[in-house]
């Protein structure tokens, strides 16, 4: 009953368009349903505006170092003005670098490169913020545990600081329970020990207004494919003096001022980190998509996802068997998203049976963070669902019956030995078919 | 009158449409011109096929990981496809692996991480193929003098090859001269001598086909925003053996098949060296420029290109005081793209001038090949026009006028110290001005 009165609840609309929101997708047992994309905290459509802005470029679209042309002229500038927007979306202070990377893994593994002494990581990071520390010769890497802030997760310990070398490597928001850090504490905290902070920002960025300025954080990293920029470029934003003492990132052209065969002279920030061509249709996504979640209320948009985000979590709190992951009891906020197992079903098939049988996209798996699954769910599978900016609760609703027909029904289809459908009548899209 | 012959020769059409072939750009003397990108060596516009493919891919873009949803499959088997087509378009053996990487500089930086002993480049290689083989410890780069193959074009000397360590790594065109490698007999004397070949084909692969089964290249790198497909990725196909005991490229999530907070287990290829989430979006896009290019007759697109690339030489040859870059005198087959200098005028100036008063494209630098430059041109920086597919007759014709004009009558704008145009009238584009 209370189950109920959640999905007679108020509907929730989309803030903004997405490519693709109309997209209606085929189902094992006949037809189709309208896509309703609950794995947006692993990749992001793009925004409808972000699709337009990459068409108004790409009729200009040339390369940008000393090209005279007005396609370069056009997109130099384009590139440019990216990098100042997204500067101002994140709070930048004058003199942060941008650094245009691929993803957040990437923009890590650059950092990484340049940090002049040993990092510290929590325990509950996913692979992009641990893997890339433990590379580089001579660094050492302190994994921290996570419990230690687990009663103090709005007011940090200093247990965690007394560990701290140069850097403090930290997410923004658990990929895994969508829990939010206390990124301005754990920031004062990494200043009065003399290290410096990093935020991975992947999750983070896309749902809530970052400000590094004002929260004292030294390096943020995001990925434009969760930002609803999916066109293969990341950022790497913050303090200039350890990326310009730092060997080149990346060795080519772009990244030089001047080359014979016995010497070479690297350039300058951020040109020194991005050898080769850049992205530039990649930057320009991100851009726009700044500006778009720039545009909006910063209130409205978390607002709209506390709705989603709870409806999800009150219905699934509400399912039989259901259990929701959650590191600490007293997060003060959490994304829109929500980790969870059944009881009675394996979490491949849960997720199988969402998208074969109701067209709901959810992931199950765990998440590329290994050692958090293997803490909060003694290393098995999860499912989790996600929202973002193009949810509406409609999609979350149809989650939830769905959930509840399988935990009261089962499913309604046969899946094989791997929870994959069998058979599968579902045809791929006729560009992709025609192979 | 040699000159006007040439001008009215018969029209060459565009073989494939591209995104923006029908721009016009502003002037600053007033009004517009159609837009005459002969830059294309630089940067490639997007294939009008490619722009479509990506539209019909991004409604169901998502992160291809182990996601459920039917976005995730097609995004998923979209990437598995593009990796097959890519394969098949440069005649990739059964066994070789495609990665995925940013662009040639990126392909020739993780190939540079892989090759287990020393590297033998030319002298007139761009920088992405001298920089990334002197960065790894403990590995010599030798650079050899392309001089030495100078009579021998068509069938290399084994002077080349006495030095051969493990890998020679040469260019498959000159990106300043356009002139073609001896591919095979270069190969032939590589595996002569225990090494292997790399081939950066950023300027080949985009104009010739090739095979590399056939023609007994090791490693193949190109870039995708070269062959038409400008979404910030490129490409590194060969031998699986040396990249599959090379340390992961990128650390983080996608590389690993299990990771605890004391060890990782690195994924097999091609996901080990692919950390983070894939640029699903820029794989399809060069797999999509690969099939339009893989369904053109090879005669016709070398026909297209010479046709084209003759007419540029032969209207340069007339102009007075005009010398074309050339390393041999025996090249067998060159691009459709020529580098020059004009005696009266500095590089520089003649680039904005075209761009300025014709709305033509072109480029002035050294063309990421300082040390080429330094040998054919005394360091000083040049003018490099290139065609592609897009490329017609008229874009040629104009070109050649305007550098006759310029000759015979100066520019009719002015220009400051740095040769731009000032004033400058011309607008940005709506879109990007509005900031």
């Amino acid at each position: 009953m209370i189950q109920q009165a959640t999905r007679t609840a108020e509907a929730v609309r989309p803030l903004l368009p997405v490519t693709g929101a109309d997209l209606r997708v085929p189902l094992v047992t006949g037809g189709s349903a309208p896509y309703a994309n609950l794995d947006i905290a692993a990749s992001a459509p793009a925004l409808a505006s972000v699709t337009a802005r990459v068409a108004e470029l790409l009729p200009y679209y040339a390369s940008v170092n000393r090209g005279a042309g007005f396609g370069s002229a056009v997109s130099t500038a384009a590139l440019d003005a990216a990098r100042r927007t997204i500067a101002r979306f994140v709070g930048a202070r004058d003199d942060d670098s941008v650094q245009l990377v691929r993803h957040t893994t990437d923009a890590l593994n650059l950092l990484a490169s340049a940090v002049p002494g040993d990092v510290v990581v929590l325990d509950l990071e996913h692979h992009a913020n641990l893997l890339p520390w433990a590379r580089v010769a001579g660094r050492r890497r302190t994994v921290a545990a996570s419990a230690t802030l687990a009663a103090t997760v709005a007011a940090p310990d200093d247990d965690l600081a007394r560990a701290l070398p140069a850097l403090l490597a930290v997410t923004g928001a658990s990929n895994v329970t969508g829990e939010l850090l206390p990124l301005a504490g754990l920031a004062e905290v990494a200043h009065r020990h003399g290290a410096r902070i990093a935020v991975d920002g992947a999750q983070l960025v896309p749902h809530r207004r970052v400000d590094i300025g004002a929260l004292g954080i030294d390096y943020l990293a995001f990925s434009g494919h969760k930002v609803y920029a999916p066109y293969g470029a990341g950022v790497l934003v913050g303090r200039p003096d350890w990326l310009a003492a730092a060997p080149p990132y990346l060795a080519g052209g772009g990244a030089v001022r001047a080359v014979t065969l016995d010497e070479v002279t690297w350039a300058d920030l951020p040109a020194r980190h991005e050898g080769g061509t850049p992205n530039v249709v990649g930057a320009v996504a991100i851009a726009a998509a700044c500006e778009a979640l720039g545009a909006l209320d910063p209130g409205e948009q978390a607002a709209h996802e506390s709705a989603l985000g709870e409806r999800l979590r009150d219905g699934l709190a509400e399912l039989p068997g259901a259990r929701v992951l959650r590191i600490w009891d007293d997060a003060t906020d959490t994304l829109g998203l929500a980790t969870f197992t059944l009881a009675s079903r394996p979490a491949s098939l849960v997720a199988q049976y969402l998208s074969a049988e109701h067209g709901v996209a959810v992931r199950a798996g765990r998440f590329c963070a290994h050692p958090l699954l293997a803490r909060l769910n003694s290393g098995a599978t999860a499912v989790r669902a996600s929202v973002g900016v193009g949810t509406d609760s409609d999609d979350v609703d149809r989650l939830l019956a769905a959930l509840d027909a399988l935990v009261r029904s089962g499913p309604r289809w046969t899946y094989d030995a791997d929870h994959l459908p069998a058979p599968d009548p579902r045809s791929l899209p006729g560009w992709l078919a025609r192979e």
